[in-house]
């Protein structure tokens, strides 16, 4: 197989909410493929689905199902991650992950392709695709840390209940029009599916997104930590993150403050390097009151800034906001990115 | 007239999202009233109003509709506020002004009683309520200050929709409905009423609340930064603010970053010390997924706080989760509150 006709591409967990976005986004990119090879679970198995105008009929993912497969992009929960992954790297397959199983393996680069795709040159088979709400953050940190250092982030996240899957977007639309028609609903997914509780999400905010570890912060949050350390090569880097579930279909949204190791910096400059940077789009003009909004970022695959501002107090302090659709850069995008850079780098054989 | 027959209380504003809150407040509390005199615009004069199952006609406020009245409330809006509190002071009524007009005026005292009550005591005849996600942070942070000091506060707000009134809070539930029926919709008040640019709140955030100043920061970011300031009587703390609107009716939350001068605290020092706080409810058992949720907070007076953790690269630094009836104990309820202190501190001849 040589590069020009395009490579086997296995999709796992080709129904699920991310699954889709990654076979659009496979389409929409007109990304090489010879032949597609669409998996699903047993229970999905024999359904179709439609890619550039063809029906493909799903199969149910086994080991043997990564026979020729050259890039297998997997997005259907890390206990089929767990299972599968080593058996496709084993078949030859380049695995991009979209699950938190492999992501704080050290012998998996864990990878945002403006921040670090050089990481890619070290991949042992497994590339994770980091978590969404990490993934808009470092992309628009990293211009920062290249021109000033960084010394502290704190994050407060703002996160559409996509993220839960296409099951909770449904819980949230049915669960407003019960309040809209004061009639009685049981929540039954959100915040978390499978924790002890589930609490209402339409005109409400969970301060909870994934369940809660020893130390009090959600696995969410520590993602958001540990993930960023490892994205950006910034073990001493500080960074504290509280995630909030809202009642917002797709987008997350993020209060970030950042301190940089400078304090030469002004809100201008920090516009102007974030206006060149990649995937970034700058929407910062308060004055007529531009800024992001998760309702304007669907659909797009890149992250947008506004709200730059400098600390009152700390110099080398700024406050921004930013957004991004959760699916496409916080997932199916960057997964396909990956891919993309893959190949240009030659690493797909 | 004495202290035990009550006093003759006016309510400017009372046909309003805030006004109608304290008068159930002040019905609830059953405040000793002799006389109740309920002011509007002259466009709501005539009205009826209903408490404790009489029924009031509405006047319209005028500098001569205060003689005789003890205490005024007023929550009509920052330009009713400049005309008529002084005219109601002169008249020898003490005023408990809710809106931003006198709250920075080193004359007035701004109060939430359980930081500054003893503020009252220097008061010129008007007092100010502070803004609505103000007194619920500082509420929760007061206990803090007390025993460890205070050094930074990093707060990104949560806000619902009431608090930019009644006809938000329909804009909320009408928009919804129109993107559920998949109908068109114009959003006319969101984020703010008489700015250039109106958008969807329904299944979005809305990174603006207030107008926007020269510095980038909106009004409202500016109020939580300096009346923070004011009321704890910490100017050199250090305070900086986000402020998002959410699509939710009732109840604002917060994600705080908190800087202790002192790294002696852990995390249950915090929670045994806001457990016994004045106007604090603690709700922080992450294991069980019991933590505050606008959903919940409805109808009550309290603050109520959770989530506490301790920063992992900052001993001193804490996060917690902050939430309040905007409507009760971030206006109406602060209000009567102040009322029902300069009452008890004999301020009210």
């Amino acid at each position: 197989m040589s590069e020009k006709k395009g490579f086997h591409v296995a999709v796992v967990g080709a129904t699920g909410a991310v699954g889709q976005q990654m076979l659009q986004t496979l389409e929409k990119r007109d990304f090489p493929i010879s032949k597609l090879t669409l998996l699903s679970s047993a229970r999905s198995a024999g359904k179709t689905v439609s890619f550039k105008g063809v029906e493909y009929k799903l199969e149910e993912a086994k080991p043997e199902s990564f026979q020729g497969v050259d890039i297998a992009l997997f997005s259907a929960g890390g206990s089929v991650s767990k299972e599968l992954a080593p058996a496709a790297v084993e078949h030859g397959a380049i695995v991009v992950d979209n699950t938190s199983a492999f992501r704080m393996d050290e012998n998996v680069p864990l990878v945002v392709p403006e921040v670090n795709e050089q990481d890619l040159l070290n991949h042992k088979g497994v590339i994770a695709n980091p978590n969404c709400s990490t993934i808009q953050m470092v992309v628009a940190l990293q211009p920062l840390k290249e021109k000033y250092g960084l010394k502290k982030v704190i994050v407060s996240t703002y996160q559409a209940v996509s993220g839960s899957g296409a099951a909770a977007v449904e819980e949230l639309t049915q669960q407003t029009q019960a309040i809209l028609n004061n009639e009685p609903f049981t929540p039954e997914i959100l915040p978390v599916k499978g924790d002890k509780k589930h609490y209402q999400i339409a005109f409400n905010a969970i301060p909870q997104i994934d369940k809660f570890t020893e130390n009090g912060f959600t696995f969410e949050e520590m993602k958001m930590i540990n993930e960023t350390k490892k994205i950006m090569h910034s073990e001493d880097l500080k960074v504290a993150a509280t995630c909030v579930r809202l009642p917002v279909a797709t987008g997350h949204s993020e209060s970030v403050y950042v301190e940089l190791d400078s304090a030469d910096a002004a809100v201008a400059d920090i516009q102007a390097l974030l206006e060149k940077a990649p995937g970034v789009v700058l929407q910062d003009q308060p004055q007529e009151q531009i800024y992001p909004m998760p309702a304007n970022c669907v659909g797009s695959n890149d992250v947008f800034v506004g709200r730059i501002r400098q600390d009152i107090d700390v110099p080398e302090g700024f406050h921004m906001w930013v957004v991004s659709d959760n699916l496409l850069k916080g997932a199916a995008w960057n997964s396909v990115q990956i891919a993309e850079s893959l190949i240009k780098l030659g690493l797909v054989k």
